[in-house]
């Protein structure tokens, strides 16, 4: 076991202080990353702040999660020292459930284990991504292909892939209509990704303020969802509307915008449940879905296309010490479009 | 113009009476149908009780149509003086639009020509099927394959066809796990063709009342939801779960019976919205679907499935007279599983 310096939760309110995380000695299957980029995730705060279920504190937080191969156990084989890695949501599965064979880790049937705040198969707490280096099993350690930018990376591992995969999965290409509901850190990604997969992609957002941006980053419009007008205009238009608003939104009203057989996947957590009018529904025989993050291989095949398709977020880079205002940034929606730490400040901070 | 026997409402709550309907001078594409069985549908109560919006009183009513062809027009060429023949849900559509050209006139871009209750071309309303005679446009118009209980056929031009459509589009067969919710005129017919398709087929019902009809019709488990225990036994289980029931149910305890990819289907139409949790979506990729009889060529392949697996629903044969008591039945699940009234006796009701 080893102590690195992390950025640590203790309390529900309390902040983010520096402190030190444990690491297992590597087995022979595991490789020890040197972490350099660590991408902030309103998912972070959702689970420090308790709004997700008890939390095992002290708990240090971060699934986006950028480095470089420090070490490597006898038996790795997919990774070597000085590599570029990255590591995202999930740290290790069973991988023999139909799920984890189908390469759907994230869906394994006895429950994939959290990069962090989740017990870990030695009966420990899985620690984050916000440290200087962390421990995992080479299986769930994600190569960073050449020609990103390795800084702007860290982001992804969490949104890149949670946007990714609900694209593939509802068959978007050349063609396709397709909404992305926020324009936050998901939206970001997800106008990207959509756009380089040869959509036509709209951005719903609930005010203008970032449709500049919007459109740079490859949407061909942009409407505010607090103008009534919008879901008039807008009525059976798009083939998929990507919900990535992580509050409850009316579903019924952006259900109408889907056309025949069209699909609202949503990928943003709700605090609260929404409703749906089964009348809706019928119409044009649509369908809401969820969508959580990404299997190992796909997310793979995510960094290829970015790299392929030179797609990063647009970040924020800030050092171990600016973290709590960071955070209320994130709650006030002021960053564009995602921090990144960088966690060579953290034996410092 | 001529007026035939029928069942008519005059307002909300008082009693079908009998009295006539007008039916329009059969056009060069029309098909006169001397109708023999009309089947009895809880949406038949719905409407003519205004719950589904403002009612055109008089109002007869009626979809699910079986009868002989008595007459054609000069032009019609899909169906003779003699045939048997059915008509379902619609009597017209734009035949123009994406969806109508697709086959799905049901999802008309313009909207759908109810058989009943709906302004059709002429600016008249449609009046339905409690009648002795219909005249439809040929296109509208299905033949009834040899080798069916003529008597039984009605029911197949809603029920069958709005479980047989999400069972095909779903991709059920041999291997699927399919749930069938609610055990009443959609849900047995929903069994039958689950089982025909080749599908492991499991009722859940409130009770275990019509258990054994539900084994004997081709399920191979019956669970009733009324148990708390149903839903812990069930968990992850179905590919498809086809909600037939039209009151709210708690979706969120269906969506955990699904298996990864599984989806909800629900053909029923709720009074009330229904509530779903996000976090409950993303576990297993799981959707929620709605579905609407199904299109013009898809009701005959329904047909003919059912002629070829011979598929007839559960019915109990009323006269005109008892169409008042019968609703009431309807209304207090006491069906076995379907009425279908015989119309011959209209004109002495």
């Amino acid at each position: 076991m080893s102590a690195v310096p992390a950025l640590v939760a203790h309390t529900a309110d309390g902040p983010l202080v520096p402190g030190t995380v444990e690491r297992r000695e590597p087995g022979p299957y595991d490789v020890v990353i040197d972490i350099q980029w660590a991408g902030i995730c309103h998912s972070d705060i959702h689970t420090v702040r308790g709004e997700w279920g008890p939390v095992p504190y002290p708990l240090t937080v971060g699934h986006e999660i950028a480095g470089v191969v420090s070490a490597v156990g006898a038996k790795v084989t997919r990774h070597r020292v000085g590599d570029r890695v990255g590591v995202g949501c999930m740290v290790n599965s069973c991988r023999e459930c139909d799920a984890c064979r189908a390469g759907f880790e994230q869906h394994c049937e006895k429950g994939m284990i959290g990069t962090y705040g989740a017990p870990d198969r030695d009966g420990t707490i899985t620690q984050g991504g916000y440290a200087s280096s962390i421990v995992v099993t080479e299986d769930f350690v994600l190569s960073i292909p050449d020609g990103l930018d390795f800084s702007k990376t860290a982001p992804l591992l969490c949104a890149g892939i949670t946007t990714y995969s609900p694209l593939k999965h509802w068959g978007v290409g050349a063609g396709s209509k397709v909404a992305v509901v926020g324009m936050g850190g998901l939206g970001h990604m997800a106008v990207k990704i959509a756009h380089a997969m040869g959509a036509e992609v709209t951005v719903l957002s609930q005010t203008l303020s970032k449709r500049e941006d919007g459109l740079a980053m490859g949407a061909s419009a942009y409407y505010a969802t607090s103008d009534p007008a919008t879901f008039e205009t807008l009525h059976a238009e798009f083939d998929l509307i990507l919900n990535t608003v992580s509050a409850s939104v009316d579903l019924n009203a952006f259900l109408r915008m889907l056309r025949f057989d069209g699909a609202l996947v949503t990928v943003g957590v709700a605090e609260k449940p929404m409703s749906i009018d089964t009348m809706t529904l019928f119409v044009n025989r649509r369908k809401v879905a969820g969508s959580m993050i990404g299997g190992i291989a796909e997310t793979q095949e995510m960094l290829e296309f970015c790299a392929t398709h030179q797609i990063t977020p647009e970040v924020e880079f800030i050092s171990a010490e600016q973290i709590n205002e960071a955070w209320e940034n994130v709650l006030a929606s002021k960053v564009r479009y995602r921090y990144v730490i960088d966690t060579s400040t953290l034996a410092s901070a």
